[in-house]
């Protein structure tokens, strides 16, 4: 039996022993926890039991972002060793998949993911993984950082298919955990400055605080002025070279085209719940690229890399931590949505 | 005074003579015309009067797919001679623009194109033209294949933006003439086979019959079964690598995402007139790469250079043929949208 | 015991009975071996003794591109059965190495060969492989063009690196087997005409007579005119936009830069013996991308699917066919290099 | 007559009179200098007299690398105006050219280069220029940091070739002026850290201090060590993602296939003077990707907006300023090659 934070149903959720059997296969590791971070989808199975067809059936331990130290290595795994510290891909996909064969190993459906029915979390004293999915931390990358890898890599990903150009403009819509990370990996990867959309002036302030000089960052509140005319405002009427869709809105999303460039692209990283109103023809006169991203792949020693040289500083975005034993308080905190409140970490105990 | 096809209105279609003012530029060339097609934007002016915001308020000279002979040249051109047999782009940017610095002239909103109000279009005697924008055939194009690399050049255009990997599977929706020069595009492009979609079994006959092997193009009437099926079936459920949105047809435009594959890419040619109900989701779960095309910039001399070499042969799609005094009659029957009927062209007297 | 081609040691090979243990793994086929073409790098072994590092220090059976029928599959093989008609990658990666999981498993270089030390070929009855790198045929492939997949997926990878544009002139450097499968290669992904050059006029005849339309292949021996020459005079002085150096010949690699076109590709496929005097200042007034070839990467199912479609036929490079009991004289033959000879195939007994 | 810095011939250089005739072509401007850089080729044409083919036959105004102000403006130029503060492109290419029409006007042969005889260069009063190759500075770029956008758009360009991804590891070969600028391109494009080599421990530290962490730059002496052996180390023996080559060393650049990973590029900024020994087969066995530059294109805005943002600051490259009329003691100066100098620059009177 092992203490974890095990979602019964909607709403009904406590820290409570469980029945954990984990046997360490020869290229996996043991997982000691350190820092857990709370994500959206964690307070969405809290608050809705369930996000689109996955439904929580049965008690679910919750949480995938996460960092923590070895404790034990599999017989054929080389690579890592006890003690090493470490975070991890929450996705496992079949190897032998005709999607990872071609290295699109997170366009295999049969991924199975930590924190999605019916798969348990880790918001938990340890976890088996495979050492491929398991990636050491350099000294000077914590274990807060680390466990901010995992909402990182997906705009790294996304900074990855938008394929920019050093010195491009572009527009982030929203200004949530994902539109912040997205900004930062776009500075990262290139952009030479970002304008940001998002209805809450709050985080809009984090994200210019994110600014390595005034101006290099813009934020624009869509409810009192139009996203494409700030654009214009700031292109000299050109439009941006990469629009990073991160809102999910499905308005936000059907406005994509105005506020890009002639031979842009646009990476929808939000996925809009119901479908929208879209004209192709805006798109056609503007040969805009679209690409749609759907979490990540290879790109966690990339995003550990970037955490390790200072190209990308996670901290400004840790915004509270609770330890362990309070982690029922941290999700009522989530699941109110505090102004100012980007991310919220759990540690647990040593 | 030169002899013409008048469009005054709205079904108001005749030869007659019309005043045509043309000055010779140093960098420009004078062209008898030799062979021109009717595009489905000729008829529609045709028929309606106008397409979307471009109203016919003036008479104006139809037909922009042309190939002639060089008459007349200014004393800047040395790349071309009197008596190069050639064919034209039929648009024109602003050579200054940025959008043609940065090599997209097709995306330089300043564009003057043939047979779009204001700009006369070429079912005329003669013409004068940029030299950049005017091309020398081989001996072995004919001025009918010729005045076919305008539709070509946007199946091209869209194969081009598809970066196709050799021995893709290609979806093409929509059999009609740009349907059926992109299906030729695809396989000169690298495709190994085609599936394509339309409503009317006379046009999927024509695009079977331009198998190389019998099996290579896969027609599907998808009045009688659903394309999704039929692509899964053929594909071993991965779906094609390639979808060429050639219809314009809403529902076929919101169907993309279940015929592409996993990391596939689908190329908007077609330009639906009304937006429609577009589900992101169905494109993150695939990590579909969206491409749109607004004609073509550069391939034209590619385009040649494939029709000379027996890549592309266009001859079959070449339907009708009538001469130039009988232009209104080539109209109506166009506008009848005969089956069977590909593209009609026009030849001009000698 | 079983029967197969072996080679002692240079210049000594014969038929002969080996003992071979072969168990079949849960993911493996057994295949009855059809058809297998002769290598140059097999001739090589025979003539020489190894190549570069690898020795025969063992006896070896020789033969790598082969085509055959499934007789048995492992517990967990789904995709291919019993009777299935396949062709096979000869080379067998790790999996788990980090150039597989990243998609370049030919780059691994745990990789092992068949017919390179100290693997055995399969100019033999059968051989067990693993099912991933075993494809099936459509019926309208047969066995000997299935074989001859080995050498076209090297050509076929070749033009994958060069990202070809459709209508792009290439240059492919050498007449060979390698020269000839990648001028087709290179046709199919989309080139519109091809200058081969070589020292032997048998050869570019027969590289001329592959062209769909007199002119689409120029063969230039290079024993007579400077190649530069020839490619300036074809291309108007602006180069070609892709050359594939298929010789291995050191004077040959080191005069790509005088060929290839300003932003134009060389793909690196043939590999010099010795290091040659290269001449970086030629390659950046041109901005020239460079692009080196190391066998295939997931290639087979689009050449198999270029030949089922009449994409690619290499009906025309199979010049001699032997039965397996006259193998020896098959490689006599070939070592002989005689004129016109292309590709030397053995067929195995029923 | 206009007081310039006339080279008259090898090592013959002062500030004297000369007579400039200049006039405003409408698609032109004016600029007053304000600060210009010196760079090695000016440098090598004073201490050498030319470079290469370019004899300095007549005398010559030497410096290319220049910021200033608009005093006025031709009469179709409608983006700048007098007063403006902007830097320039010294190269001047024929717009109608193939490869500027194509967006590669870095390769036109006609290109017209300032201070490339027999061009004149800008260190003097006022120089005309199209508006086109004329960047407006925004208020916090300096007109010392905007006259090291000519170097940095070296740089700049070679990271546009190389297509980083995020979180690349680079090698830059060489730290001199376009080595620093180059490393200082590579981060702002995303790599996570850079290995630089050098034989001037002065320079490596200069290198080291441009870190944002420290351990991000990693200096090696190839004095005291094996470059590809420190890459090893530091890269857990994979190799390097990308290799700038900015020595023009020939030595360093036949060893680029040794430091280089599989599948990855290598980017060649300098120019050896002499042809090299080079293994092709190492390239292979790691499929390589090689690039070529040849000065840049298209991406002055862009270095303008990462200097704007803070993306990249080339303050700390610019060791010594010298006045106008020091200018001769600046080219003395800069031929002494001193230890710890990276960039001199030269301020123009008001």
């Amino acid at each position: 039996m092992t203490k974890a934070l095990v979602l019964e149903k909607k709403l009904d959720l406590s820290l409570r022993d469980i029945a954990i059997e984990e046997t360490l296969g020869p290229r996996d590791v043991r997982i000691a926890m350190k820092t857990v971070g709370v994500c959206g989808s964690d307070v969405h199975y809290y608050t809705h039991g369930g996000i689109g067809q996955f439904i929580v059936r049965e008690p679910m331990i919750l949480g995938h972002e996460a960092s923590g130290v070895i404790t034990e290595t599999g017989s054929e795994v080389s690579d890592l060793k006890v003690g090493d510290r470490v975070c991890m891909e929450p996705g496992i996909p079949d190897p032998n998949s005709k999607a990872s064969r071609l290295g699109m190993y997170n366009l295999d459906p049969a991924v199975r993911f930590w924190a999605t029915p019916p798969v348990h979390g880790v918001l938990r004293p340890s976890v088996v993984h495979p050492a491929d999915f398991t990636f050491k931390l350099p000294d000077n990358v914590s274990f807060a950082a680390a466990a901010m890898v995992e909402p990182l890599a997906v705009g790294v990903h996304g900074t990855v298919k938008a394929r920019i150009t050093p010195g491009d403009i572009a527009v982030v819509i929203g200004a949530g955990p994902i539109g912040l990370v997205t900004l930062l990996a776009a500075f990262a990867a290139g952009c030479a400055r970002v304008i940001i959309a998002d209805v809450d002036d709050a985080k809009l302030a984090i994200a210019e605080s994110l600014a390595k000089v005034p101006g290099a960052v813009v934020g624009i509140n869509v409810r009192s002025q139009r996203l494409a005319d700030a654009v214009s405002r700031e292109t000299d009427g050109w439009g941006a070279d990469v629009v990073f869709e991160c809102s999910g809105n499905e308005k936000a999303a059907s406005e994509i085209f105005d506020v890009v460039c002639p031979g842009g692209v646009a990476v929808m990283i939000g996925i809009p719940l119901s479908p929208f109103q879209h004209d192709v023809s805006l798109g056609c006169v503007k040969e805009v690229r679209i690409e749609h991203v759907f979490r990540y792949a290879h790109v966690y020693p990339r995003c550990i890399a970037m955490l390790a040289s200072g190209s990308i500083d996670v901290a400004p975005l840790i915004t509270e931590t609770f330890p362990f034993e309070e982690s029922v308080q941290a999700f009522e905190l989530a699941a109110s949505q505090p102004k100012g409140s980007v991310k919220i970490q759990i540690e647990m105990p040593a």
